[in-house]
């Protein structure tokens, strides 16, 4: 290939041209969630998938070799250069000979390749776009995936088909350290792509926890390698319905990839039917008068046998799950089944419980978080343990999840000391009519009386899909794009981003992008996209071929 | 291969085997629509596909040849027998050698395989499945589909993957001849697969007519041969997001071979912002004071041009769909547009309109109508048109669209003599969380005060999807099964099917049955499926080797 000076030339001249015709064609609408810092400019450059590399800057702690920022260079080289074939580069060689180069350099401060993120991971980077390159800087890796993410939709086609990037300036930084997502996977299964495809919208939207509600009354689809029965019995089948531990080891790497971390949740007392199928002796036996009704209760906290066992499962799962969070549950513990069985009756009298029930579960509650710590684990618990307890362990997270008064209760559970999760206002299965993203975009989690030390406290929020209407039929339309209103409030600055009309249109063309990158996200008004089903649609194309 | 005696014998007390182990396995939960008469007896046969075959009854007016129920036949063997597979059958005959013959034998009385169903097709059938055999009888092909459609719904499988059906007598009719679905493919562009997609589920549930809102104010996909403008200026996109007339002779076809009519509206004069690109002077210019705002109004109704243009597009729509309905629509005029127009106000001064605007709308509609019945089309128009206006040509067929006080809307028009579809109470792109296809299947179509006459005129009702939140990515999950219920009350009786309660696990069956059949239908509630995701199993895969 000749790199002659007049071919240069060529290509410069050409690059001119596109850029001046250009300049009314549809500019990029900007980064969701928005970056703390975005400056723009009307120069731009033209990109070719050809000459277009990521490089580790020589600074770096982390170079070739580091398995997140590889990973995440190939994977964003397809997502920033969608239509690139090797058919398009023989055509564009032989039109244009040699085009302009155009390096991202990326140079984190410390290595961590092999780590995984967690609750003091940091995600700042900065982003600098110039003439032919692009320097990206973070302390971590993980901050590093974050300013790929913001790159990616920096670049922008004309209608040739030209890639762009303008000069940009991004100083970037989570609002909140903890942005999650919950996926519900008792109430229905998902199968593992759909976990997969949601992480990777996850991704695209910087959400960083997969908050993953394994288990729940409906089905027990982890399968345990201590207590096989668990899903054996419990899963809706034992085979087909269950996630095994290469599952969940794959879904914990696709999250490490993209800097999300995996916080299971196991929750009890209530909430474990199926645990009761592959576990006999766990549940309470409920009564009707002085004899067993054949039904069950939650967990029974009176009995030895009850401990061990939760103590040899949270053990299990500290090793399985890496995250430095596991999530105990504690919500909804419905007392009829306690009240009704004798040998819980006479616990409670020895215990010197009286009637109230809830020092029974502030008491099952309390072991069970004791073991977690012992473990060197974080609990985080439902609001109600906190609602029904008077004393909890003071690192514990409390989540808020009652829609009613979230207000008072962010500004009690902050008061007694205690980190908090808002997920309340974002329940996002209760679906409505029309743009209901906006509902999620107007809520304000610090926005609560208190001192700033208490708002401080407030360490995030998560995104809730439970599943009881939820399965991988309608999972993606349902979460996207409406989970990234909660997104970009998690990440970026309340007061630039208050005005959902102004968000309107860049989250049309984020959404446009998911689109683009294969995720079914739906529409949020009348209109179209540019690149409508691109991603979908060698899905689309087999959907029609198998029926017509 | 052998036909001797000890093999037969073998089969036969293999299948008893079998059928005695699977007394208690989980049998059909029955038929949706539910049929006007259905008696099923525990007495049951099972099924090899080896030896399972469609073939035409010695009386019936079809033979081998008609081109609907030899490419229904074709359909449904795969449909009966979704994991059917070379490798099965030949594992099969090693092991049981012959198995037993099933023929079912399909009777119509009136040939008629090459037209097209109308208002007046009979789909009324019988079926009537025996030891060995089943026999449809039908006096069209249309009521032939319907039965084998039934016929699919009968055949269950065991634990063992063994196919079987049950003795059963089936009478069954539409309560309604019109039972519709609309789809808006304007406010967001419909690819062709999805609309093909939902005819296959229509024709799932016995719906038989989809009710095309082509166009409509944010775009013209259709690719009009006439006036090819339209669309080259009125669609989001003049080659990706249109319908060419081959794409329409598809769906039309598609729709045909499942027995079900294609309508298309072309609504005006209001919801015709898209029309104005590609056609310039139909719609009315808009005034600011004296001079032209520069936006447009409805349909331009005072110049002959308009007239002209609309009779050349009817012909058109006359040629390309064969149905002989077409729907005018006829909804939502603003009159403000008008009221601005200096030539309009002139036009209504000559008329002596006065200044009420509805005599103008009225004037536009009646015109419109009369082209349609001079092409010998029968007009369905919205309930505005009748609103407003004093007479209305007696054949015109009238929709209900306004939720509030249907019921009166109903008594109105059937006591002014009218035929009536009732949309109301169906538009289901509204969703609210949770089952809310209990509201549609609680609509009771006939419950107005009225005479006997009054209610004939209800000659069915219409599901309507609209686009405003809905396009390819979310159109499968808020359709099916949510439809089901309308298209229930549209076949069935309703006396049999007033109780939700009663209907939640055939519903619940039947969304299973249409999620293995590849329809991306969501769950009603808790719980998975036996063949879960079977037939979408390839898009999913395909979908997780794409990200992983």
């Amino acid at each position: 290939m000749s790199r002659s000076g007049s071919h240069s030339h060529r290509v410069r001249w050409w690059c001119l041209i596109v850029a001046v015709v250009a300049v009314w064609v549809q500019q990029v609408e900007g980064v969701w969630p928005l970056p703390q810092q975005l400056h723009q400019s009307a120069d731009r450059d033209c990109l070719s998938p050809q000459r277009f590399s990521f490089t580790y800057g020589r600074d770096s702690a982390a170079q070739t070799g580091c398995s997140v920022l590889d990973a995440a260079f190939k994977r964003y080289f397809s997502i920033i250069f969608p239509d690139f074939t090797t058919l398009s580069e023989n055509v564009l060689q032989y039109m244009w000979s040699e085009p302009q180069p155009f390096v991202v350099s990326v140079s984190v401060k410390t290595r961590g390749c092999d780590g995984y993120p967690d609750e003091d991971s940091d995600e700042s980077y900065t982003l600098s776009v110039s003439e032919g390159q692009a320097v990206l800087r973070s302390v971590s890796v993980w901050g590093a995936l974050r300013g790929l993410e913001s790159l990616s939709q920096l670049v922008y086609q004309d209608d040739y088909g030209t890639y762009f990037i303008n000069k940009t300036e991004i100083v970037d930084f989570p609002r909140f350290a903890f942005r999650g997502l919950l996926l519900d996977t008792s109430r229905h299964y998902l199968p593992l792509y759909a976990i997969l495809k949601t992480l990777d919208a996850m991704a695209y939207s910087k959400l960083n926890v997969f908050h993953w509600h394994i288990v729940d009354d409906p089905s027990f689809p982890y399968q345990s390698r201590t207590f096989p029965d668990l899903s054996n019995k419990g899963a809706f089948h034992p085979f087909t319905h269950i996630y095994t531990q290469s599952d969940v080891i794959r879904v914990i790497e696709h999250a490490r990839m993209r800097g999300i971390r995996v916080v299971p949740e196991f929750d009890s007392p209530g909430h474990t039917q199926s645990w009761g199928k592959g576990q006999p002796g766990l549940l309470t036996p409920c009564y009707k008068g002085s004899v067993p009704s054949g039904s069950f209760g939650p967990v029974d906290p009176t009995v030895d046998t009850t401990y061990k066992f939760m103590a040899s499962l949270l053990k299990e799962v500290k090793f399985v799950f890496p995250d430095s969070y596991v999530h105990l549950g504690g919500d909804e513990v419905s007392f009829a089944c306690w009240q009704s069985n004798p040998n819980v009756r006479k616990f409670m009298e020895k215990m010197g419980f009286g009637k109230d029930f809830t020092k029974l579960e502030s008491f099952y509650m309390e072991s069970i978080m004791n073991m977690t710590a012992a473990l060197n684990k974080t609990s985080i618990v439902w609001q109600d343990v906190f609602d029904y307890h008077e004393r909890i362990p003071q690192d514990t997270v409390l989540e808020i999840w009652k829609g009613a008064k979230y207000q008072t209760e962010l500004s009690r559970m902050t008061q007694a000391g205690h980190r908090v999760l808002l997920s309340a206002p974002w329940y996002i299965n209760h679906i409505s009519y029309g743009q209901d993203w906006r509902n999620s975009y107007a809520v304000q989690p610090q926005n609560f009386s208190g001192t700033d030390e208490q708002k401080k406290l407030v360490i995030g929020g998560e995104v809730a899909m439970w599943g009881e209407y939820v399965d991988a039929t309608n999972l993606s339309p349902r979460l996207w794009p409406r989970a990234c209103a909660a997104a970009e409030r998690l990440w970026s600055n309340e007061e630039k981003t208050l005005n959902a009309d102004l968000a309107f249109p860049r989250l049309k063309e984020f959404r446009c992008e998911l689109l683009r990158r294969g995720i079914q996200a739906e529409p949020l008004f009348v209109g179209h996209c540019r690149h409508e089903y691109d991603g979908l649609q060698l899905i689309f194309s087999l959907t029609g071929l198998c029926c017509c």
